[in-house]
């Protein structure tokens, strides 16, 4: 029974070979690559699974792209430039060949838009799900990097890089549980009507729901949980003003308890400083329930502590605002995250997160 | 619908933690690690899939010694001192939860007897077959790292770090599909069964086939299907001597017209010099056809390639013969991969390896 790695990556060596320009490299033609580093690198890896970590009717394009962006993101929450990838492409034995190039070409697309280069990689047949694990390379971008521990009392507690609960959300409107008629609740038809008009052509028919006309709110949370929107822009900030940082995946209050527990502190934040999209907000505000968003998952962002004394720089680095800066919390002894509204109550969050086991 | 990858590796974390104990692996506890380079490193990843690279039934232990060795196989191949992993589990539901004991511990010795240090990984649950992901970074042992694509003609090609075939022979005695007496034709019994009584207690019961007693050929044969035994002393020779050099995974044949395609030149290779083992010879010059042997796969040995005028040195560093080294043929001009007898003649391979194919 041979390994059968090497061949098959030759099967899509000639779909990623262009974009695998790196010296270090060799063209995806060789059983290793050679990175010349002069310094520290960061390193980090994720694997996406069909069925858990996007669906088998998803995009193949956006599937690549989530394979990539998760591993971007975790770069990103630790301040370091995306550099370079390795691609391990389990490939079901029943999903159509020629998807391969849709793959490849969405990859390499991304990957030139994020300035990384393609390292190797290997594939493998399978008789189970699409599985697609990547390993990224960045460059720290500061003279540290921030671990999950690094957060000290006293520290503001920040977002930066987008919204909480829009991937969640989208995924619900995908799946059918939330309904489009539930995040239109109260909104300006007419004016959204006018702004579907307008982006007509510009959406992908996949974030189109089946008997619906488009709705740009409804595409943007789809494309949000498809392929999550992710920042390079923000490392700089993770590198420059960073405690501790990470970035958010299982849900926001589920990070940030990793945080707390990981620093030995407690993270205490206040619900109305958490940057929801407005149709989330819409949704939440007309019967949705607001804690889904903070526990569903798949934002993407990045939470970061920092010391209060650099909130004005901090705040005029972000500039015109584009990256979605919000202070939501700041750090206190103790242990947990305790979430609080307007009047500092607390608000309880049954269940904080996704609960993992592995095997039966 | 969150990422499950941080909690997930969150349950096996307390098995991986002790064995992490690299300042850049933070404990496994982090989002990322930190690699601090201070000049080349060799990167390479494989993946192994239950079903495709190793059979639901074999170990688990060895299932875990499999996913690393088969990238330290990569390493060695190219010259490079094993220094540290990241590892990806996609772990089926269906599997039973304390088979992750068996794995982290087997894997976790791997990584200890070769000196390397794990620096992280992912998690996941699947519907599908396990799936392992493993990648490996290796400090070059020369001053540079030799590709498959450096082979020049004239040179001499060398075998070093085991035997071709014998990870083939295994499977098929594993599977039935070779039978005990196929390899027991023509030997000493009252030796063999002297042999086995000594071993007897040392060979694990997972290696003795069904309605058998222990026979220590099977057992070895079995043993280096189900974990190659690979050598990282090997990684000094091509260190120093080679020109082309790649790891032989998908069978000697297949790796030989690999190396012979990215160079630029035809392999000549003897059929009689190339090193198999006892019960692999008797079962070819009994009835077995020995082209198996050679396109079989798995066999986890370098293939280099290197100046006749070095044939002294690469046999004086031997010494001993523990490495299996053996001089198999010679670089011509041309291209492909010519395999000839003792006369000289060449012996038709009419299925070179093994043939791949992704999707439907």
């Amino acid at each position: 029974m041979p390994s059968d790695s090497a061949d098959e990556f030759e099967v899509i060596r000639a779909l990623f070979a262009p974009h695998a320009r790196a010296a270090g490299a060799r063209a995806l033609a060789d059983d290793a690559a050679v990175i010349e580093a002069g310094g520290p690198l960061v390193v980090t890896t994720d694997a996406i699974v069909e069925g858990v970590h996007f669906m088998p009717d998803d995009p193949i394009a956006t599937v690549a792209m989530k394979a990539l962006r998760v591993n971007v993101s975790d770069l990103i929450g630790k301040g370091a430039q995306p550099g370079a990838a390795l691609l391990t492409l389990i490939w079901p034995r029943s999903r159509p060949a020629r998807e391969i190039q849709a793959f490849a070409d969405a990859f390499t697309g991304d990957l030139a838009f994020f300035g990384m280069n393609l390292l190797g990689g290997d594939t493998a047949s399978t008789d189970g799900p699409l599985t697609v694990s990547v390993t990224a390379f960045g460059a720290p971008l500061g003279e540290r990097t921030p671990s999950r521990a690094d957060a000290q009392v006293g520290d503001d507690v920040w977002l930066i890089g987008g919204e909480i609960g829009s991937a969640w959300l989208g995924h619900q409107l995908r799946s059918g549980a939330v309904k489009l008629e539930e995040i239109r609740r109260g909104r300006d038809e007419a004016a959204a009507r006018a702004e579907a008009e307008a982006m007509a052509g510009q959406i992908p028919d996949y974030l189109i729901l089946p008997g619906e006309q488009l709705d740009t709110e409804a595409a943007w949370l789809m494309s949000t949980y498809l392929a999550p929107f992710v920042r390079p822009e923000c490392a700089a900030f993770v590198a420059r003003f960073a405690h501790a940082s990470m970035d958010v995946s299982d849900g926001l209050v589920a990070d940030a308890m990793k945080l707390a527990a990981a620093s030995g502190v407690a993270l205490r934040i206040e619900a109305s400083a958490i940057p929801f999209s407005i149709p989330a907000e819409r949704w939440a505000f007309s019967g949705g329930d607001f804690r889904k968003l903070v526990t569903g998952g798949d934002d993407y962002v990045v939470l970061f502590t920092a010391s209060p004394e650099r909130r004005g720089e901090i705040e005029a680095a972000e500039g015109a605002g584009a990256l979605r800066l919000s202070r939501i919390g700041r750090v206190e002894a103790g242990q947990g995250v305790e979430l609080v509204d307007r009047q500092g109550h607390p608000i309880p969050i049954p269940d904080p997160g996704f609960v993992h086991k592995l095997g039966r």
